[in-house]
């Protein structure tokens, strides 16, 4: 269960004349989502998800809000902001940064087919490209700067020899640059779970709370190292193949990118081989205790590292 | 049939490389629609409508479509239009200034219950309520000044009781300032024909392109001369009170604006009708022939003048 915060129906009832939405008929709690507490809400003009943001800070939100606008102002799917009377995307609601977007058909798919990978590449290259207008700017939380920073605290907690393999990853990376790859906004967690569909049509990124400015690469080696991930961690070449192929329809990689990719890949399975390691070692207090599994990433990158990668 | 500039498939196909909406599917000309040429576009995203402008200039598209796009963010329903690669809404296709509008669900009705004039008056309320952060600013071209100037180029084509009537009516008008009244973005076009509607519920206000800013209740007035107008031109007291009611629960109507009521009735019911004049009388050359009765508004304006109205 993922409300955190509770929203009574006179509340909303109250904080909904923020908004032009018309009157409230329904508010649900949403048991799915780990980090925020979401509700479906349903006025007289149609269904919506409210946010409660539970770590977020208020003047974190409208990079990520004004984004996902932005984005769907381009037709790219994903959730749409909507505007209180005072033209913001947030406000405080029950001592939380809170927000409404639009609510979207379809759900997550746990074993996705090659057309529906295809579709995620495609709508990934989209996402890239109406990016290229969005005046907004954050760094990478999760770049070569944090992994770097954040390894040598987990060495001492690892068995030797994974802290030998994170150990020679973190500097096999240090020496592979790319800065000259073309670079944007990138979604940065674009795993099974923040994509709804309906069939084989993406109805809708979701969960942008990672997107920052990064190398586009990385996003679609991020995408590729869980749509095509087997469930013994090796990477289904079917799969891979589709969602490069459908990022290709609407953005080729250029010659240095495609020479790029096989360590990206490897810089992908590192930045969460890295991150899920922190949350199991150094828990954030007061957060859920929803530990995902190190272990998953770090056979990713032992595959990345034993093979070489002919898909582009 | 309304579709005047044809788009072929390739050519439109061409033209979506400027969007991020994935691949062309589908073009189909929308038969419905007087002034500009209309066709649903269905591409790997979704369903879209395409305007082409036969009258309207380049540079005189922003308003509208920043318009509609500033009311679907705020949640009023309406279409959103998409931007394309460059961050515009707007851009030239088969000779003519183009754009692309996401396309809702639902019908326009020709009789409408009571239920669906207050769905109708609720979304004004919250169309003027959105309205108060929109930038843009646009005169009315049909406002007084403009019928003052028309109406004595109409009374010589008219019949002498007619033009009597008219020459009243203006000068009555004139003798009426609604510049106290609260004013902003206003529809101005609020006819039945305008409005989709989905059972009670409102899928969108459609058809911008007289939008401008202006007194409120003028807009108000402009709805319910439609949409609560019987056959024989008479307005029902019921479909009128719902129209109302539905707008007073989002926005209340203040002492000055339930006393400018019955002349504002009169001032919707006279733009109206001059239009009608004008049109009949003095076709604009190329323009559709497809002229709608000036009687109607006549007879409104009629009623209007010899009965009180308590509704408010």
């Amino acid at each position: 269960m993922s409300v955190y915060t509770t929203v009574g129906h006179d509340q909303m009832q109250e904080w909904l004349k923020r908004y032009t939405l018309g009157q409230l008929l329904d508010l649900q709690g949403i048991a799915s989502g780990i980090t925020n507490t979401n509700y479906f809400v349903t006025t007289t003009h149609g269904r919506y998800v409210l946010t409660l943001f539970e770590t977020l800070k208020p003047q974190e939100l409208p990079y990520y809000l004004t984004l996902m606008s932005h984005l769907a102002r381009h037709g790219v799917a994903c959730p749409a902001p909507v505007a209180d009377s005072t033209d913001q995307f947030s406000s405080m609601l029950a001592g939380k940064p809170a927000c409404l977007v639009s609510c979207l058909q379809g759900a997550d798919v746990e074993r996705p087919s090659a057309a529906q990978c295809r579709a995620v590449g495609e709508m990934l290259a989209q996402m890239h490209i109406a990016g290229a207008t969005f005046p907004g700017k954050m760094d990478n939380p999760r770049g070569p700067r944090w992994w770097s920073a954040t390894a040598p605290q987990l060495y001492p907690r690892m068995r030797a020899e994974d802290a030998a393999m994170l150990r020679e990853e973190v500097l096999f990376q240090d020496n592979h640059r790319f800065d000259h790859l073309p670079s944007g906004v990138i979604h940065a967690d674009l795993f099974r779970d923040n994509v709804l569909l309906d069939g084989d049509r993406i109805s809708g990124f979701i969960d942008f709370y990672y997107a920052c400015n990064d190398v586009l690469l990385y996003d679609l080696a991020i995408a590729v190292n869980d749509w095509a991930r087997n469930d013994d961690h090796s990477i289904d070449d079917e799969r891979a193949a589709a969602l490069l192929t459908g990022y290709q329809t609407e953005r080729k990689l250029s010659t240095e990118e495609k020479r790029a990719w096989p360590v990206m890949l490897r810089a992908a399975a590192l930045r969460f081989w890295v991150s899920r390691l922190q949350d199991l070692y150094f828990p954030m207090s007061g957060e859920m205790t929803y530990t995902k599994e190190p272990q998953v990433f770090q056979a990713v990158l032992s595959a990345h590292r034993t093979r070489l990668h002919f898909w582009v």
